[in-house]
């Protein structure tokens, strides 16, 4: 979808962009640097100051200057939070994006969604390096996606030139800065934007199961139908081996036939998680009348918390990505059937996610096509 | 504070209780068992059917029978969660909490709090060992204290005999269910009842950092001088001993006092633990520079998580014991900031939990002294 002046910009179009009455915006020369570039972000955080730049209200984004640590990016396409994007549509889908999106930057100095609290990612190019980063790895020109949330970047946005409601992306000219913190990974050459920006918003999944199954686990994945289940089933049946045996809960029916035909799954059940006795019944029996070592939540409706609790057995982990998640039903919870599980927080960031999850994806040629075939 | 008829009981007085117009409420005689018991308490789950108890709306308290697996229990005292207390009194501290125990008790067949839901714990004597039970160290006659949360416990109260808000503890006559799955305490010889509900009430906090500190590791408490963090600082230095590194957090100038008094801190820090920056800053100059390798979270306020996350360690732990947690700001906090460090959902239950932490407080008198001083 095309847009113009009908989406409400409050910006200029992009050919009036270098106009000499905007002097805040150097475009493509180089940008000073100024000392204090704090690793987190604080130095940019105006409202209140001394805050971190995710729950500030307002951050600093004048690029007319970088800060010590700071990578500068043209930015290419926002891909915005799925929650928040609908959230922008409205229940009938006519509320215009781009102008809330225009809106919201301009007031906060970031993509911070104020309703939905949620931001997204961005792919863009390097601008410059500002001092004080370590990588080698990254050179002016290249091509990243950031994987840190939108809801802390600072971000100006001058115009918008196509909004994609399927995927939740707008295309626009603009700049950004990641704080030293800040993770990005290169964008590979050998696959489609839009099935490694797929794939980098969930990177942090496989990682963490990588670290926890063992040769032999037994492991159980609810919403293993789903982007972040296929690829903790798949990591988890690479780890674990022949041996292992890994139980798949999906309740789409096409969802759950697609992860049948991966084969990573020793049973795929079409059960609602949100049943903990029907779950915890059909894990027993497929897992030869044990709880299994290790639960993967990667569900995203709420009050799946006992579904994996009850499954798993006494010392086990229950790793909770699913972001509908709550801490006190799961803490409760546990207690409450006297469980001695430990209970953990999807963290999605780990070191070399990105390369790990890539390389996962293309270690498994039908994994990509049907992610292919579902986002690319 | 003594409760009569102002009190709005419904029950009949507890001289009426055993008149023969209430057929079901046997008392002390022995009730038959019938089959089909689940060891989490689904068959007792009324509305709806096939729930388990803790998420039902309803429960089934008849205690005219009881199901295998269950341990009867005569009710002493209700240790209502503090939250639910204070909602029940109101603002104005006028609310009757007596009737609307007594009303949530008949309406949901236990003392699920339907505004905060929340629950508490009781203190009881065991009238009757369902068969199905596999632990040898209970009688009857024993007094316990369950360590499952009185949002999931079947309850029956006949009368209230005295209410003490200061404690949030209710004395009554009543009858109370455990679930085999449901775990409890045999109350100690050697210490005063409320002595022993309250170390009992924070038993999973210890028993956590002696599976996670190891010799010489440094360790961040905040919220240390509270209950529950105090038993962490105890713990650390036990397990972590004269090389480990200790530091304590905590706002409340009176508590930092009695922590430092303890001794169990290398530092204890008067900082509001809402401040990531500060925090991390205090902590790095108490830890030679250095982020820590644990950090246990016991504060009650919100919005601490990111305190916690910025002074731990790559590859360290995060461990919430607060349960004003938020699941997500946990999550997309280190995600935001590229850390990758393991974030754990404090679990209430471990097993031997209660002797462990019963144990430790023997172990330490000045503690015990402390603890017999604020909630003895």
């Amino acid at each position: 979808m095309r847009v113009g002046s009908k989406c409400g910009l409050e910006s200029p179009p992009s050919h009036m962009v270098n106009r000499p009455s905007r002097p805040s915006r150097p475009s493509q020369r180089t940008r000073p640097i100024a000392p204090g570039g704090d690793p987190f972000g604080v130095h940019r955080s105006v409202e209140p100051r001394g805050a971190l730049p995710q729950p500030a209200k307002r951050v600093d984004n004048d690029f007319s200057r970088l800060f010590e640590g700071e990578l500068l990016l043209a930015v290419e396409t926002l891909n915005v939070d799925a929650a928040s994007f609908r959230q922008m549509e409205g229940d009938d889908e006519g509320g215009d994006v781009g102008a809330q999106v225009l809106a919201t930057v301009r007031d906060r100095g970031k993509q911070h969604n104020p309703v939905t609290g949620s931001g997204g990612m961005l792919l863009g190019r390097v601008l410059q390096i500002a001092g004080g980063r370590t990588e080698a790895d990254i050179a002016v020109g290249d091509r990243v996606a950031t994987l840190v949330s939108l809801s802390l970047t600072p971000l100006r946005v001058d115009s918008i030139s196509a909004i994609r409601p399927a995927s939740a992306q707008l295309d626009v000219v603009g700049e950004a800065v990641l704080f030293a913190s800040g993770s990005y990974a290169k964008l590979p050459a050998d696959m489609p934007d839009r099935l490694a920006l797929a794939i980098l918003d969930v990177a942090g999944a496989a990682p963490q199961v990588a670290r926890l199954v063992k040769e032999g686990s037994s492991v159980l994945v609810l919403g293993a139908g789903g982007k972040s289940g296929i690829l903790c089933a798949a990591e988890a049946r690479r780890r674990g081996g022949k041996g292992a045996r890994i139980i798949g809960i999906e309740s789409h029916a096409p969802y759950a036939d697609d992860l049948r035909e991966l084969g990573y799954c020793d049973e795929v059940l079409t059960i609602d998680a949100r049943d903990p006795v029907a779950v915890r019944k059909a894990v027993l029996g497929a897992n030869g009348g044990k709880e299994v070592d290790l639960s993967f939540s990667c569900v995203n409706v709420a009050d799946t918390e006992m579904a994996a609790i009850l499954s798993t057995r006494d010392r086990g982990i229950v790793y909770f990505f699913a972001m509908s998640t709550s801490f006190t039903k799961a803490a409760l919870g546990a207690e409450g059937v006297g469980k001695d599980v430990d209970l953990i927080i999807g963290n999605g960031y780990a070191t070399g996610h990105a390369e790990h999850t890539l390389a996962l994806v293309r270690a498994m040629p039908d994994m990509r096509r049907l992610f292919e075939a579902r986002y690319g």
